[in-house]
């Protein structure tokens, strides 16, 4: 991922003016670089312990049995993969979705799924399909970074509803959906990860399930439950998804990135048949189709390879990697400094004292040759100001441990400076510097870093 | 392709009322199913000689080389290959982008090329980054249906600019540019297809195309210059690119999916430093990043494989379909029915007489086992009603021989119909009821059909 970013230290040509701002749309003018995004270039060095990025570890996949089966889909039915596809993907891939989801107590149709092109995509056409400029979309505090640019880039208006380590507060979501009912105004739909939730770490308990979905019911609420970690559970499986509990309120996006390869841009949207018409029809103006070939792959890796024991040892990999990290935090970590044990996924969510600042504390731990992204890009409304995310899927658990102990080291040098110099002269002097996009504050959040 | 629109056939769940119609977006609320689309259940059923869809004859691929390279490429780079990629693109294909471009004249900087999910997410992009509800597009009459329907979905409006067998028409362009100015409003870009347009099967002469650069000088217009077909011109190859002509008004659009395989779904944007900038946060928004195993196997088979050769296989694949129905239309077609002689690409724009309605006459033309796409679809405002679009890529010469048969004793039962009971029974009584989309009539447009 640094190559393209590298490329860019090339001079632009003639001028470093933008000649074509007075053209722009008023939806691009709205939009800004991922906070993650802005990492890469140095994250990825290899000198740095990089805990930013959230790539799944491809490398435990069995490349020589991929290769034999993306060979054979081309040599047997390379007129099919070589070739344009339908809007809403293969017949037999959507059928084999089925059974995926299936695992997770969903009964679904496969007319009712379309793929897409990884998840994103599925976030980005439920956003045209649903957000007018001004309108309001609910979200976990903090959410997904790559959802809430595709919600900004709608020129939608994020509300963050607060969780705690049982995941989304159903009392927090009712009084978020009363207090828009007071004002006159509708949530289009409340996006949440219910599983492994991606950044916090934190996951929706059963019994909460019922009630987010009883507040649904009641205010006439429609659910989008992206969940592309759910089968990646360490001691058990999480609950059953929103959409076993309604048809008719939930959107529900899977992907094949963190159980298969993400290289291959495989997802796919569940969604009530007449909105799933309106869906093909976006990813038709979007992208004609998704790929035939990266479908097809899937579609035998499913049918000939025993894919759920690879979901095992994908398990195993990630669970090993999370106990490094959590280790390692109790080994290392001064007093005064939380994260939340995720018990599933990619990420520890983990929170500095009060009044210091993650993101102006990002220099010294690229100088420390660590790498972690700041809280701050997971809310839409200036929060998360002292949150960090760590991802522990893709290095191996001793460049782990060694990231955290520079992180400690990093940590433990804020609080001297803080000591001798007050906190004036330590990063938390940028806390107030980063609310530049502040608006549309949820409620008061209650910190999922902190449990 | 008709294996989705098949499960269409099946019931929706519970009630075929759609109950999430207040919520959808007023981007949505304007977008309407591609008039092709509606065609494909019935064309692809194998007694229909299908004259309608524009697949590239993938078969003339080498299916067991292309094998050994994916094989290779997931052996021996799988871990890039499975693994998430940059917003941009892989370097080194951007790399060998610049080498396929350099064929038509352009000289270019790997860094200002972002890779696509297809050319059809290029236009996506594009209008994301330019255009605002209400803003004005330019483009030929007839354009690219997956341009409109992209236009469309953005709220634009699109203004036709006239073409004849020399393309698009300067002194039109003009006109119209003034109209708009003198209206006080200015057109976003300009849309078009130069080479062996889709669907008109015309080609802008080379002193044209410094004409219609001119303009854009003149009028400070942005040019978006689609072409897919270039380096598939049969006698010679067309004009250079407009791109070549002037780097920082054009925006210009590649695609792999008619020069090596449509299934891979990889395209390009070509832009000024400035903008490729916004496109790229706009695709990340999208789709995250392109499919590194599909980006990795174009990339594979422009270093490895004599792709030049292959092209040259193609062109004369579809030189000899041409052959074929230029040769079967003079044939078979009664006095009065037109046609354009294209002389690369895949299509064939051909004109019926006056008052007819080819929409009208395309379920006598199913029931005579041949369908063509009804040149409507191919047109914001309502025009090409007595236009179709016949396309000559994927049927083999005998087929299309067969279909030109068929259709021409379709023509001629239309005829008799017409001469018998007159018009207001034959097909033309539909004629004023397809202008429901009626808007926004650009200058009146000399028939490119006629020619």
């Amino acid at each position: 991922m640094t190559t393209g970013e590298d490329a860019e230290k090339q001079p632009p040509h003639g001028t470093t003016l933008d000649d074509y701002t007075d053209r722009y749309s008023a939806a691009l003018r709205g939009m800004t670089p991922s906070e993650i995004r802005a990492l890469f270039s140095v994250a990825n060095r290899p000198e740095v312990v990089s805990l930013a990025g959230g790539m799944p570890y491809v490398e435990a996949l069995p490349l020589q049995s991929i290769a034999a089966l993306v060979s054979e889909v081309v040599s047997a039915q390379g007129s099919v993969a070589l070739q344009y596809g339908s809007g809403q993907g293969l017949p037999e891939l959507r059928e084999q979705i089925c059974e995926v989801m299936d695992l997770e107590g969903i009964a679904a149709s496969a007319d009712d799924i379309v793929v897409t092109t990884g998840s994103q995509q599925a976030l980005d056409m439920v956003s045209r399909v649903f957000l007018d400029p001004g309108d309001v979309v609910l979200a976990e505090g903090p959410s997904y970074v790559g959802a809430l640019g595709t919600f900004q880039a709608a020129q939608a208006e994020v509300v963050h509803v607060a969780m705690d380590h049982d995941g989304l507060i159903p009392s927090e979501l009712k009084a978020t959906l009363e207090r828009l009912r007071r004002d006159g105004r509708r949530a289009k739909f409340l996006y949440t990860v219910p599983n492994f939730h991606n950044p916090a770490g934190v996951t929706l308990t059963e019994s909460r399930r019922d009630e987010v979905m009883a507040l649904a019911e009641a205010y006439d609420l429609l659910v989008v439950e992206d969940n592309p970690y759910g089968l990646l559970g360490f001691e058990a499986s999480p609950g059953r998804a929103l959409r076993s509990r309604s048809q008719s309120r939930v959107i529900y996006l899977g992907s094949f990135s963190k159980t298969f390869a993400a290289g291959l841009r495989v997802g796919w949207v569940l969604a009530p048949h007449a909105v799933r018409d309106k869906l093909t029809m976006v990813s038709e103006a979007q992208v004609l189709s998704p790929s035939n070939l990266t479908q097809k792959v899937v579609s035998e890796y499913l049918l000939k390879y025993p894919w759920r024991e690879q979901i095992k040892v994908f398990r195993d990999v990630y669970q090993e990697r999370r106990d490094a990290m959590l280790h390692a935090l109790e080994l290392h970590m001064p007093a005064g400094i939380t994260w939340t044990r995720p018990t599933g996924g990619f990420y520890i969510w983990l929170t500095l004292p009060e009044g210091w600042d993650a993101k102006a504390m990002v220099p010294r731990a690229l100088a420390h040759k660590v790498a972690y992204v700041p809280g701050i890009g997971f809310y839409a409304d200036g929060d998360g100001v002292r949150q960090m995310r760590l991802s522990y899927c893709y290095p191996p658990p001793e460049r782990i441990a060694e990231g955290i102990r520079r992180l400690a080291g990093v940590i433990g040098e804020e609080s001297e400076l803080r000591e001798t110099f007050g906190p004036m002269l330590g990063s938390g002097s940028a806390a107030n510097r980063t609310s530049g996009r502040s608006r549309s504050r949820g409620t008061e959040t209650p910190d999922p870093g902190t449990v």
